[in-house]
């Protein structure tokens, strides 16, 4: 029978690790204490089995738990349920990787699109790609449209709503992306270059089917969603039904320290439909460190069953004069998105906002 | 005008303090560097604004930022992104408290049944509720719902799903449903005692709809969710789009390490509309103190607005000899859970079971 493996850090000392690791693998199973399951299916073939036990630094061990993928439903809640649900309430256990049975890496569509249909979109076949975002919520929506002409007339590829303009009195969901959507496309005719707009879709899930109805009215290309915010099987359904769009997955809510980034990140937002995954870049104003960046990367783009590979996007403080750099430690495969540093240029946005944009097409 | 308040604690030195303070202000409200916002509209009412600091114990600081609520737009997802978006990622900070003006408080629906809701459900004006749960997951269906007639027949008042079953293969839900809904009825007419099946609906946004059509042709008059793993805009929707049935909720996938529990399952999770919260009680398997669950019981109960009160359930390795801690401790206005403790009596389930609901009766 195939199996699905999980993987866990469990603080504990030497003598008290076993105990610990079988009581995570019934847990995570028939939250039961093992004298209590007499039902021998049960005992065989539900239980999650110990696979294997491994120190490491500090009283801490990789502990590989195998768990019947029927558990799971195929379905991503259960799904997640079976992974970390009750344990992500125990301090002492990190949730790190996980490794899928061909059925279950079956059952979830992946991306859509992936790498080679968003460079299609923006028609680079192999340069890094250049991201920007709109923002701040608060502004005028004729000022966030004339921020997406700005950047797309500079040369930005994929030009995508902040992830806090929601559904604000102040930003309505339906005139600030037939606004955008316009001025992207009055630049695209200008520069004769294929920009994107990307709107951020947040809310409920009938409301996020609200505004994809509205983005295919306008013509919309590629949309944003934030998986931990609106929940991901709300996330996942969403694309599984047949969004059709491109989708970039935003970090917002995801709090993943008691979930190691480089699987949630690079494996579990994949694994549900992310054509791209934006996440907290190393040296920024967040913590993750150089290996993690990598291997959250390496995640996405790596060969995985019949999955299509996703951009890494990595943000959070980049600046133009870091582009070099993240080229060369992510390679071309790559989708820069640079925020923030360019709204510090002030009236000079337009002259960054193209350096940034030409500084990647010199990778090419 | 009217203001959100939300608490955060940041681990700082004294002298970066105020920085930090003001980094995560303009993270949850603008995400730009603070000079690079030029417009005066959204100086004054969209970046967020300290309201206060103190100084806590270790190197950690109580800070209260302020935030106009129209920046949440009213609407769950965008809520949990300005309470805690992009700062979930940063490891110094914890999000902690909130506190609404009645604006938002008048927003969400709250527990559409509360305390009372469910005390009239199950027949019992002032005593303690009891409550078991369904498991493990792999039983024959009919073995299941043995178990529910057991617990019925015992005197238990609410029998729930285990969190972990969902939609398998061995536990196909309309089947599941449809068994132990007829073994509950058969038993409360043997009994003359008004007993509650509650199913576990787990799944995306489609599935959990079909699942409550499923309770509804069936009689269900109860039902539990994992509102973080359906996603908390999932779960709200749900409920105020008019579910019409009372609902527990389950704290799987919480992982609330980031958030304080008594916010997360005492405020929000009642904000949502749960009319019962389970969650990790002291002194069992997992580890919130004496201080945490008093607290997180306090706030479900409290006054808050219009909004009905909701059960606490403290659960997690609950056994029947401290079902009169458990009483002094929570009072009367509690649910009684425990599962797996009372499948350890094997053969003698239901000598522990009626124990189990004799003991709480007796409170009364």
């Amino acid at each position: 029978m195939e199996s699905l493996y999980v993987t866990y850090h469990i603080q504990s000392s030497s003598s008290d690790i076993r105990a610990r690791a079988e009581a995570v693998a019934l847990e995570q199973s028939v939250e039961l204490p093992r004298p209590a399951v007499r039902d021998p299916y049960v005992e065989e073939h539900i239980i999650g089995k110990i696979e294997t036990i491994d120190a490491l630094a500090d009283g801490v061990f990789k502990v590989v738990i195998r768990f019947n993928p029927e558990t799971t439903g195929y379905e991503p809640a259960q799904f997640l349920n079976v992974l970390f649900g009750n344990t992500s309430l125990q301090s002492d256990v990190l949730l790190v990787d996980i490794d899928l049975p061909s059925s279950l890496l079956a059952a979830f569509v992946g991306p859509q699109f992936g790498m080679a249909g968003l460079r299609a979109l923006v028609g680079a076949e192999t340069r890094p790609l250049t991201c920007s975002a709109l923002k701040p919520m608060g502004l005028p929506l004729p000022q966030l449209a004339e921020f997406c002409r700005i950047f797309a007339v500079a040369g930005i590829d994929l030009i995508k709503d902040d992830h806090g303009l929601a559904e604000q009195s102040f930003a309505p969901f339906a005139e600030r992306v037939r606004l955008c959507q316009e001025a992207i496309e009055a630049a695209s005719q200008e520069t004769g270059r294929r920009a994107v707009y990307v709107p951020n879709l947040l809310g409920t899930p009938n409301a996020l089917r609200r505004q994809v109805d509205i983005c295919r009215t306008l013509g919309v290309r590629c949309v944003m969603l934030e998986p931990m915010l609106v929940g991901l099987p709300a996330y996942y359904e969403l694309i599984a039904d047949g969004l059709g769009l491109p989708v970039l997955a935003h970090p917002a809510f995801a709090g993943a320290l008691r979930m190691a980034p480089e699987l949630l990140f690079g494996k579990l937002f994949r694994l549900f439909g992310s054509d791209a995954v934006i996440y907290p870049n190393y040296g920024g104003r967040f913590t993750y460190s150089k290996q993690v960046c990598a291997d959250l990367a390496g995640n996405l783009r790596q060969p995985w069953g019949e999955l299509r590979p996703a951009f890494p996007v990595p943000a959070g403080g980049m600046q133009v004069d870091r582009v070099d750099e993240m080229v060369q430690f992510y390679g071309k495969d790559t989708i820069l998105l640079i925020g923030g540093s360019l709204y510090m240029a002030g009236d000079a946005l337009m002259e960054r906002s193209r350096t940034f944009a030409e500084n990647a097409r010199k990778v090419a």
